[in-house]
């Protein structure tokens, strides 16, 4: 038995944990490990979204090019591909890049390619809309968690390295705890979404200014490799129940502090279909994410069937990852797209005094 | 908004909550308050235990026995009185009394008339079983917790006053977070139930040694004044579940660290059914209760149903209490009662070496 919270990253504790140090989970469950070197990632969410089933081809298309440019030099580590329809009916193409090095990015970011392609006014006229959502927390400010040990998906693929068991999971508040910041600080939400540039009513180009420790959380099942008992599993009892949940939150987020939630299925790069899916939740806070998954009857009946099955599970791949991150290591910028897309649904528009 | 912890049991803390201090609740809710003088008080469960129909006119009149001894000089500030049928079949009358002093219980209970009684060969003899299971925590190692504001039944009724809205609860860890003790202590339990005289399986005369941090929680429901719509809410929707989780553990307590689980029916003095139920759960400690609560699926059904309908109560009164207690001063003791009754069931035999 380890800690969630790799040794490196251990410091006196400010605020203690909510069960006793030899606490024993019910069951084994893994992290991700890097190397001591890594400091901080960079999780970068590119969208393109459109409306007509007849706009596929050029979104696909745009998608294609974006991971094009992925093989720029500074592009990112790893990425994977998903589909979507969302709060307002749109369907949503988006990759996920993750780079292990901020730096790289921002040259990346900042490189004529990339950088000429998303200002370029060719963007506005297209009839597809782009999003950009980023976030790049440090290794202190996110956790993983893991029912299998191999070939991790996302942020865990980039990292390397598996964990034994570890001791931090299976109660309410083990994700907190995962999480090194947690040792000694609240991670609490500070300011709200704002306007900082365009009108999302308008369409055009918006920029979302973001907050402290806003919370990002990338849950998904893989069922790939899944034999006929767990696909059923899977399709038939966690899938029904998980929908119900995620259509909850993509509807009526608001109401319970997150800001934007897509249940999001993994394609190949042509647009197919694979037997894989996740979920990806900004929320205002770990709190206000904390807050309803302990207490939302979809979220509790799916933590009820994981816990029942999670011992026996043999292909069926079940994970997430759980950032926060420093409001000035955000990005949310929106061309052309619907307003209730990403961060643009919740943010206020300053008052100009 | 005020802290379930009462000011005068305030102290610097060691350990931190699980939420931020600006945490805020999602409904109100309740707990009873105390002068400051109090400072110890005495849960204490008498049972009566018949196995045929037979007896229970002998019963009753063994129980109403005890209930007249309360009476004596320092008897109890207040009793109420259930019944029920237990993990073998047996049929269990029962009183719990409150002292709100435990120098006056002890005088009681080492009185001439109690001990006498009690130690009796007679009580060997009638036919009938005979329990004591008392614990008498500090006011720092209880906590109460009511979604309503008057009447308190059980140790509120002891403590007499009411708070204002507070703001542990509503998350999981707030039990715990309601005990003033938990500002310093995790509350964990030492040693086991041990069997220190007599043989469970012999029958006659048992006694069992408790250990320290030993949680006893009483929930309960009443019924009395709920009108059509609240009678069905909890018969129909709320009782379902509850007896399915109280007969788990009732039938498998010992695998979760519940060494003992009553669903007791209140009943007048003679016999007949009140509109009022609670739960009486010895457990091994706090954190084996939190474990439970958090992650059984009967208990997160009422959990959440609870949420759903708690902020439109008006009659159908819902609590509970939730003590630790220091190993001596506890008291579990037996007479003729089955081997699996109470703290006996999972009760070691110290080796004789």
């Amino acid at each position: 038995m380890e800690s969630a919270i790799d040794t490196h990253l251990k410091c006196p504790r400010t605020l203690s944990r909510r069960v006793p140090d030899n606490y024993e989970p019910p069951f084994p469950m893994f992290v991700a490990r890097a190397d001591a070197s890594l400091q901080q990632v960079v999780m970068a969410y590119f969208g393109v979204q459109y409306k007509q089933e007849s706009q596929r081809a050029a979104a696909l298309a745009a998608l294609r090019h974006i991971i094009g440019s992925f093989d720029l030099a500074d592009g990112p580590v790893r990425h994977d591909l998903t589909q979507h329809r969302d709060n307002e009916d749109h369907q949503n193409l988006m990759v996920v890049a993750y780079w292990a090095d901020p730096a790289a990015y921002c040259r990346w970011l900042c490189s004529d390619e990339i950088k000429g392609w998303w200002d370029s006014d060719e963007r506005l006229t297209e009839g597809l809309g782009y999003f950009r959502e980023v976030v790049a927390p440090r290794v202190d400010q996110y956790e993983t968690l893991y029912a299998f040990t191999e070939d991790f998906p996302g942020i865990g693929g980039v990292m390397g390295e598996t964990s034994g068991d570890i001791s931090e999971h299976g109660y309410w508040g083990s994700m907190r705890e995962r999480i090194p910041l947690s040792q000694t600080d609240w991670m609490q939400a500070n300011g709200k979404l704002t306007v900082v540039s365009g009108d999302p009513n308008k369409g055009g180009r918006v920029v979302i200014r973001g907050h402290d420790n806003i919370a990002l959380i990338r849950s998904g099942q893989d069922w790939m490799e899944a034999g006929e008992q767990e696909r059923a599993l899977y399709l038939d009892e966690i899938l029904p129940t998980l929908e119900d949940g995620m259509d909850f939150l993509r509807d009526n987020g608001e109401t319970v502090g997150c800001y934007s939630n897509r249940f999001v299925r993994s394609i190949d790069i042509d647009g197919n279909e694979l037997d894989e899916s996740y979920n990806i939740g900004h929320w205002r806070s770990l709190e206000h994410l904390e807050r309803w998954a302990e207490s939302h009857p979809t979220h509790l009946r799916i933590f009820v069937t994981f816990f029942r099955v999670v011992a026996g599970l043999e292909k069926l791949r079940l994970y997430h990852e759980v950032s926060v991150s420093d409001g000035k290591e955000q990005m949310f910028e929106y061309v052309n797209c619907h307003a209730r897309t990403g961060m643009m649904r919740d943010a206020v528009v300053p008052d100009v005094g």
